[in-house]
Formats: structure tokens, sequence, C-alpha cells
């Protein structure tokens, strides 16, 4: 039985990406192409429990169950790489456990609370006395927009971005309402799909530069924030996303029938006036940006209209709650 | 009472598109900016009766319903225009009433149709003598679809071209499965989607110069008749169609939940092996290339997975059947 040489644990939130991350810069360093602008979602929790031990070797459970290490290798190889960087452990074995309150691997942002939780546990274990922006860089190893969620609020991580940074905006009346279409695995994983949309997509190009575009313009609405100036960038950059998809070849979809349902009573709200702004990442869910006075009517309507669709209602993340 | 001066009969069917004509190049003259490659619906037809009298307008019935004679206006024009030139008529009424076997704008090409069936009737009743060309000028400024629903069999209609051709291809195995999701009214004409995806979508160049590449590409495929190098194409030109209209701004989305239970069952043929491709037009509506002797499987299985889809079995137009 190896000795157990230090624990820790740590939370982390799901980043909701208000613009899309979507393509590498660098494949092998997890460099994201575009830049995002994100909120976590205080509701939706991943909690890791990290324990490290002698030997060179990396087990993770997800709600108990093992997880294939190939997915954790490179971020196993940079925190050792740090490790030894700093004049610590030059070798170790981790072994984590995690549990998440929300569906995994299915559109629901859970490898960005994953892999956050994961490296501020790590960080501690080890006892590496890692800055909050070298956690994000390591983070972001695992998963881009890991490195987003090991800070609270809003978050940017640039295009070519190293870390994230925590944008100074206090919006405590947003809320995210989350549409749950399908609690099932999807089909085609994120990291799959962007390769394939870099290679195949005669799109690609236009998308990095045009997402640059949106995410200058939705970071203004930000700080304004204007949710009838947020709302219809934020639209627009995840109708582009999946229209890059649409295009890869073969073509990528995620929408199942009810994640159409969901789109058309969310349009059907916002021609009465209404201000819902949808998102969606990759994957069919539904995430809704509203604010916390229009809910209520959001919540009835749904329930009328789509019953068969399972809505949780979110507030952000911030610093100092 | 005016005189009856002229009166024909027309019918024409639909031209269903295997690379998608989507953008004009010339929108006063209809030009497209995209070449198609289409083939005709044999079972769906559009019956039209022209009736030229004197005077100088334009009165049109689809099933009985009055028409706008707005839509009708560049038609009408340039009939006059080819009357006056060919040392006609200078002056002329034209009653026409239309009915159509299948919905009417709805995504099953029913403008190539109709504006198909005008012409020749129009030319028959003006005595005009045009030629086959011609014909598919006149209809081209009414839809441009319509430029290849005057032939039959397998047509090109080049981007930037005044009339389509008409190609010496004989492929009477093939089968197109039309898949109604939907009856009503699309929500949004393909003329007003076209113009907002030339004016908004970031991606529109590009779909210009892929449309190009994948056409040739067809082209080819279509005549050695291989059905395994035609489909993934087939496939790729609608996707990328709709990939634009979803980068538009606002983005537009024609699909329904039925249309996705298509969808899915499509690809879920495909991944078995068989050979069934898909296409979509601005609308709701499937339909399906495959072999006849592919048919019977495909509707049994369409009975199974997704009874509220109506499904009808469509052999091409050919010129000498």
């Amino acid at each position: 039985m190896a000795n157990l040489l230090g624990t820790a644990h740590a939370c982390a939130h799901p980043s909701l990406a208000l613009t899309k991350y979507w393509g590498k810069r660098d494949s092998l360093r997890n460099i994201p192409a575009t830049p995002s602008l994100a909120i976590g979602l205080a509701e939706f929790r991943c909690e890791t429990r990290v324990r490290i031990y002698s030997g060179t070797s990396f087990h993770l459970t997800i709600n108990g169950v093992p997880q294939n290490p190939d997915r954790f290798a490179d971020f196993f190889s940079e925190i050792q790489r740090i490790s030894r960087e700093k004049g610590y452990r030059k070798t170790f074995s981790i072994e984590a456990d995690s549990t998440a309150n929300f569906p995994v691997a299915a559109g629901f942002a859970s490898s960005s609370a994953g892999f956050a939780a994961l490296a501020l546990a790590a960080n501690t274990a080890l006892k590496l006395n890692m800055t909050t922006p070298e956690i994000s860089a390591l983070a972001r190893v695992g998963s881009a927009s890991a490195a987003r969620a090991v800070y609270k609020g809003f978050t940017l991580l640039p295009a070519g971005g190293e870390h994230a940074l925590s944008l100074p905006v206090h919006w405590p009346e947003l809320r995210i309402i989350a549409v749950e279409t399908h609690a099932g695995k999807k089909p085609i994983s994120s990291r799959t799909a962007m390769e394939r949309c870099r290679t195949s997509s005669p799109f690609y190009g236009e998308w990095l530069q045009d997402a640059a575009n949106i995410t200058a313009q939705a970071e203004a609405a930000l700080y304004a924030r204007s949710l009838p100036e947020l709302g219809p960038l934020i639209r627009e950059s995840y109708a582009r996303m999946f229209a890059v998809m649409l295009s890869a070849s073969p073509p990528i979809r995620y929408w199942t029938p009810l994640t159409l349902k969901v789109l058309d009573f969310v349009d059907s709200l916002r021609q009465e006036g209404g201000q819902y702004w949808e998102t969606m990442d990759a994957g069919p869910q539904v995430k809704v940006f509203c604010k916390a006075k229009d809910c209520p009517r959001f919540l009835a309507r749904l329930g009328e209209s789509v019953p068969e669709a399972k809505a949780r209602v979110c507030t952000g993340t911030y610093p100092n709650s």
C-alpha cells in the first residue's frame, strides 16, 4: 500500500460561454483559436477530492465510474512538469474522485468544471503554491474552457491565451435557465468535433475572424450590462458555431427534436418582446439568459408549451458571494 | 368583356436540386451565384392554364387562391419585352390558374414548377415560338430554379447562367423519397432568406466558392451514376446551405422537430450501410435519394420509427418517357 502524501478537495462550476470557444490554435497545448466570454453557473457543481501517493500513475473516477486515463495524460504530464520545475516532488501518483450534480459529457460544460476542480485540488494537495493564472493555465491543458472555470464571475479567455482573465463585471440580476433536452452522453466529443471542423469546414477561417469581432462587441455590451445589446451577439455566436459544425465533412448535428421545440419556444417569447437569449454548447442542451424578474414567466410558459423539457434556474458565480 | 386572344395549358414538375442554388449574382435579373445540379420529380405536378386577353394586367391563382401580382411583376415585364422584341403583340393581359398536387411554398420547390409551367404555357398561348433555352431564361426571371424545371431529366443551371442545360444522364433506377414533415407555408421566403444571407452571413463568400467545387465533383459522380460518390456531396451541399442560413443575422432555421427525427432516422439507416442520402431545400421537408430496390426497406423502417412522417416515392422525369 502506497503512502498518502497529500490530500485536498475543491469545488468548481461549469463555465458557460456567452461567446463560443470553438477551435484550437495549438492542439497539443490546447490553446484556443477564438476568444470566449463566460460566466460560471453557481448551482451546477463539480466536487473533486485528490489524493497524492508515491509512484507515477493517474486514476480518476467521475460519479464513481473509472475514466480512461488517456484523456488525462496531457494534464498529468503538465502538472508533473510544473512540480519538477518548481523544485517540488519529481514523481507522484494522483487519485481523484469527482462528483457532479448535473449531466456529464452532455453539453453542460462538465469538462470545464471537472478540470478546474482537479487543478485547484491538485495544486493544494501537492502544495505547489500556484497563482490563479497558473492554475488556469494548468486546467487549460485538460480543457480550454476549464481555464475560465478556475475563476468566479465573468471571465475572458483570449484567442491564443495561456490562461483566462477575470472581468470586473457584477451583474447579479442576470439568470441563466438551463433547459435539459437530453440526459445522455453526446455522440461525438467536442474535441473530435472541433478537429473535424478545422480540417474540413470551408467556413472555419471566417469563423475565427468573426468570433473575434463578436466577442469584442459582446465584451462592450457586457460592461454596459445591456441584455438587449448582448443577447443578439450571444445568439449569433452559438448559431455560427453550429453553422461551422454543420458545414464540416461529414456534417455534425447535436440538436435533438426537443432542442428545436425549445428553440422555437424561446423565439416565440422573444417575438412577444421578451428579453430571453439562448445559447448552446456542443450538445443538445439550451441555456437561456434573462433577468431574474423574467424567470417566472419563462418557467410558466415552458411548462405549458414544452412540458417535457426540464429547466433549472442558475445564478452566476461571483467573487465575493 | 375582353376578347380571348389565346389559351394554352402546360405541366411542369418541381426541380429538386442535388447541389443547391442559394444566392443571386444579380438580384434584379435573378442570376444565380451558385451552380445547381437537379432532377425533376415526375409524381409532383403543377398544371397551369393560361389565357391571353387584351389589356396589360396579370392575374394568377394557385389552387384557386389569387396571388399577389407583385411577385409576378418581373416575369410579366420580361414576357412583354420578349413579345415586343420578337415583333409580336405589344400589350396583352395574362390570366393563369395553377394547381399543384403537393404542398406549395413549403420547401418542395413549388416555385420552380410553377414558373416553368407558366413560361411554357404563356409561350404557347402568345405563339412566341421560343426555344427551350429561351423559355428557361424567361422562367428564371420568376424563380431561378424554374430555369431547370422547363427541361426533363437531369439539369445544370450554371453560376451566372441565363438558362439551364439538359444533361445527357439516364438513371432510371434512381428514386427520390419525399418525406413531408410540415404542410404549412414556411415562415420566411427563400428570396428573403437568400438576401439576408448575402448581406449578413460571414460565410457567404466561402459558400459561393465551395458550392462551385461541390457541384463540379457532383457532376462527375452523376455521370458515373455512383450513389456512394454522389451521396456525400448531396449531403454536404444542403448542410452548407443551411449552415449559411444559420450564420445569418438573425439566424434562419427552417427545421422542425419532425425534420430532425427524419434526419436522425436517415443517419441510422446509413450507419447500417444503406445508400440513402438526404437533401433539403429552404423549408422543413426531407428528400432522400436511393435506388429503386432500396425503397421498400426505407418505407417499412420509416413507418416503424417515424410513423408521423408522410413519405411519397418519386421517379425522375426523363426526356423520352
